[in-house]
């Protein structure tokens, strides 16, 4: 799995500067390019009720153009199918009534050539738009909301593959080598008042505003993040049947759903997009939960950084470093010197509204804010999310026990 | 959905009386058939634990042919994938461990030309067969195993389908006319000792024998099945909401899962092979459950025959007359004056051994006596029993609150 | 726990010839009797939802005769509290709505002596009533009611106290010898044709007719009970862990449930009404499920008889003889060579209606019919049954994997 | 329910200012005095796994003394009964294995008056204590945690009795009088830098530091608790059934449960400790969950306080004052216009650990941090609360869907 020379990345995505329409169209092909590699049944299978079908990623991100933008925007726009806004709107209330998310993986039709001519068609009334200011607010949105669910399929078909005994691969693995790891190396601040929060320029979503000030106490962020290698240690230390390291739910968690390893761990082995491929020592350690990760980090000595102390370290890093998606191939943690890239990184901070915070009117409104409980932040940006998506403000969310994104742990301490 | 005439019936199946290798070649074709319709991603998902998706139906009496005839009895033969024994058991534990039965629908590979590749193989095989005793009688054994099989591919996949909020068509249904029924009319019998049980002439599966007396007592036999109209009668007399006419599991049944009429039914129209269409008044009522089966007939005045009952009554019948399976089109209960066809009918028989039973040694014997416990008797044929494959002593078994078959009701009553 | 001398039994009850005014006094005496033992708390626990907690089986049984006799047959009885009946019904649907049946342990209120006094109350005016045949047939009904909570008072409270850590003890063990056993000994029947069901003469439920004839082919049937040594070579032979020896539902059942001992085992003792106990090899097995009574069966190369063999065999036997219930002290299997008592056994019959059964008119007419899905067949009697209560056509019933009355194994054969 | 005069309270306990020894015995006398109105029945049932039976707060309070302080710091101290550990641990898993949380129920014995010699043996113990400072510390704990549990065995016995369709009363109200509320009224605050959480001095949970400081945005918070009145606008408003009023999280909870009010409303009732009561609309609402109380603040147009925020503003207020527990009588919501007292209210704030917080080494360090996670902090106190255990900087928690404790809202806004 290993190669000697890191391939220099030609990303197909236009860069965030570029044109608007310039960034539509490579991002809408970036989608269709990563489920080139699936077979209409592959696009088709739902393997939990978190995850989608491919081919409902494809549809899902056009039914938010069709709808947000095309249809209130659009005079002479009909839509392309007037049944599917039912199957295709995955939680916006306002929108109405909305086929059950858990039988997502019943859709054997519409196939994934129909899907994709209601691709063709949305993108061809795109392109007709006028050039107004809200409309390219919309689809700024849209485009960043289509990247979220760029790297959904990647985790979702991850996950349904890795339920197939025969572990087939969605592709071959994107080349990439893997650098030995020493002891930890730790980065200090000094803490004090930061600037938290988005400042206006640029697109960012709702969640990441309104920009304020936070007291931060002085601490070390670790310069990588935990190793396969460490975790191993974890577990060969009793990591997993000592309850003094886990939340209470956490050891209840690992307890109910016998968790001992991470998840697609299978001995030295782990599966892949490219199936299984034995465990690199040295990669950064993927797919664990906030329970675990907390667990590893008080074993560890250490703990988590919270949102605002990661995101006051991330002020000296580029947000569009380190291992992240550029092409449609089977991509990887691979380590790397960048705060950002390979893993999701969990803190120790809930998700909740910054001070001041209202959701957006309309049904655009329930993009973020109706989900502020029960979830975790997660900062950076892992080997599945499209460079050039992610930033410093940026305020990933899971519940604390999911492990299907690629989610690591970078450490942090008190100094 | 009605016709004028009902068309003469091609059976694509050999007869019973055909030569064997006739029937292999016609039976498995006829299953290759029935999925033509399908496309992959149909043919791969899975709707509940209780069905299988179309492709594995394909592969699973293929692996029965692989593996108790090939396998066991053709030396040089040569697994077609070793890999897939294990994704293609259903539950012979003589067998080996195999993939568990919810996760059947995540089979998005091997693809269903890779599984009807794996048909052709093993066909090709089956062809060099030595002229044994006792391979005919396992090929007859697969050959009535497959034909069960298909027709639990068809009520497996109008499950299916019929989560699908497009509706979505398997095929056109089969024309047939509907004939207007009047009251209920009556066949009398006297009672008395008879033979139950299969005498050895013939194929039978192990459970209808031995053959034995039993006593009956005198009782009449309702000369059609209940119609979709009297179910109606049912419903609009309260049916579903009168503990006195249930069974107390089933009462407790249909208020835990809100049943209120028949699977499948959405006002004056019900989900088909052939999507939605209008209720036939005068059509067999269809996918009900023992449960629903007994309230019925008691709010009727009546009661379900016993199996034993059923079967002295089948002496008179030709067991392929009535409404069966003959080609691959969409099957819909029509209603004739035959005992058999149309739908299967519960009975107040627990399946339960016969006396003296004792099942096959070996895998193969793991069919049908590990089942008897929790479960009702069956008797009769549907619309989509493949025309030669019950016969009078025939028991067909589900739980009692299992809907997804062609199930119906034919009243009996003491005299 | 054994004793050399078996103690002459001095029933506390009236026998079944006795008048029936002294039967009534005497079987409301010994239900009180069963509840000396107990606090408050202990009669207010309810440890399953099949389980009833001791104070609601006082109050329960007081209901029928408080509501079936004096309520609808003494006009100037006033209800001991309006709002009891809610209360204490227990599945009558035709006497309206009723307390949840898994909430029954919530009801610290009433009080132990608050229903100690319900039930002087009714009994107070049960001895005023008139002298009527039809109201003799219901006090005869409530009698045996109330008989059959006898036996679910101490099973229930066993099983609740199984679950204190503690290992509280109801009472001290009934003095009993266990003789040693021998290898099986059969006992063989001829077969043929035999009247079932009760013909009329003294009281039955209604489950145990219409009498009829059945034929049956000849068999044997063990003279004793499978024993707890024999059950401890079962299991030391692999016999939870072999699937051939098991119902497809009762494999399931034991793995889901990780069974792999009867109710009440623990290493080599056995929680009894008198606490924690050693196992005594030679006294028969209890609180083994029809599953787990079938694969031992299996594994035995025998099987369970039939209702109906278990009936014609029992001609010749004393249905009063036996280990069963005589006074309010713990009492447990010791073993026995009558075919009553000890265990209840279970049969390889489902629990249906005979040929022309019809349940009563009005409430008392739920009391079985409504229950015949789902369940088997048990014959005999066990240690817990008031001894005259049982009878050849007495038709006890569970649901396949209920463990927790004296449920137990005799063997049969075919011959 | 309402008097004309607020009746004097007269404390049983000492104040926090008392001698040790005097709080110790008069806190546990207090404990003493909330079971006085139970029976042994009553004590016993356990109605939820969240909940304990109040014979079980009495023994674990207890046990917390033998073990922490009695067992490990009084030589010659003999356990009471060396299997009532396994008991009445709670959650100490450095204490070893425990009897699991939803089985307490099943403890009918020990009985209670066993249990009141238990406490009785180790009260006895405690007075012989040498008089040394770190024993001082530990029986301070013990204190706190012991008055934690005073407020949850009320709670508890409430939601028990609740269940009882008699509706049964712990005991009478305590006399209150409730003043009519007018419009909401606000306190305005100006934000800036705080300082938070407790400075060591005087007794505080480990949660509750360490001390730092916080940025605050300039907010007001109401002045009185939202009343049952308002609660009931925001039902007739449809408030309910509107999901732009919810957090995700939320409105899949109240459909999934069906929550259309707050716990124990029954119409124009509501089910107190005093059995049944009318609601009284101008007393503060109570059992609410946190997804209520926030669906409520966006209907009203406002929002919940962070506990931020609420400490800041809880500088300028007496903790002691407002609707707290002085003594043994049934408790009830009145209304007060203290910060403190009648309902816990609700914080937008989840419960995670404070800047450098680290656990106490050994057992006594689970208290606290291993809950911080999936949990929502409520600030003040309630009526249940015994007077003088809260304070500005008590950080109660509990997860965002339960009602049984006197959980109700406080509203905020930005200024």
């Amino acid at each position: 799995m290993e190669t000697t020379t890191r391939r220099q990345q030609t990303p197909v995505s236009a860069p965030p500067a570029a044109p608007l329409a310039d960034r539509l169209r490579s991002i809408r092909a970036l989608t269709r390019a990563l489920v080139a590699p699936l077979s209409d049944a592959d696009a088709t299978i739902q393997s939990m009720a978190d995850a989608s079908p491919a081919k409902w990623h494809l549809a899902h991100t056009t039914w938010f153009f069709e709808t947000f933008i095309l249809r209130d925007h659009l005079p002479e726009y009909r839509l392309f199918d007037a049944e599917w806004p039912f199957l295709f709107n995955s939680y916006y209330e306002a929108e109405g009534p909305r086929h059950a998310r858990p039988m997502r993986g019943m859709l054997s039709r519409p196939s994934l050539d129909d899907v994709l001519a209601y691709r063709a068609h949305v993108d061809a009334h795109l392109e007709r738009l006028p050039d107004r200011p809200e409309l390219a607010a919309l689809i700024e949105l849209g485009l960043n909301h289509e990247q979220q669910h760029q790297e959904l399929l990647l985790t979702d078909i991850k996950h349904a593959l890795s339920l197939n005994p025969l572990a087939p691969a969605y592709a071959s693995l994107s080349p990439f080598s893997i650098e030995p790891t020493g002891a930890m190396d730790w980065e200090c601040h000094e803490g004090g008042r930061h600037r938290i929060g988005h400042d206006g320029t640029g697109f960012a979503f709702d969640n990441e505003g309104p920009a304020h000030d936070v007291l931060i106490e002085p601490f070390a962020l670790a310069r990588r993040l935990v190793t396969n290698r460490e975790w191993a240690e974890f577990i060969a230390d009793g990591g997993y049947r000592n309850p003094a390291l886990w939340l209470s739910d956490g050891w209840a968690w690992i307890n109910a759903e016998a968790i001992r390893a991470p998840l697609y761990w299978q001995d030295n082995a782990a599966f892949t997009l490219a199936g299984l491929q034995p465990l690199q020592p040295d990669a950064p350690v993927a797919h664990v939960s906030f329970y675990e990760a907390d667990a590893f980090a008080t074993w560890a000595g250490h703990r988590l950084p919270t949102e605002f102390e990661w995101e006051a370290a991330a002020a000296a890093h580029d947000s569009a470093g380190g291992t992240q998606l550029d092409e449609a191939v089977g991509v990887h943690p691979a380590g790397s010197p960048s705060l950002f890239g390979d893993c999701w990184q969990w803190t120790r901070s809930a998700y909740l509204p910054y001070p001041r915070f209202r959701p957006a009117a309309g049904a655009v409104g329930e993009y973020n804010g109706k989900f502020m409980s029960g979830q975790c932040i997660l900062k950076g940006a892992s080997c599945a999310t499209p460079r050039g998506h992610s930033r410093a403000t940026y305020r990933n969310f899971f519940p604390p026990e999911k492990r299907w994104q690629f989610t690591g742990v970078r450490l942090a301490k008190d100094i």
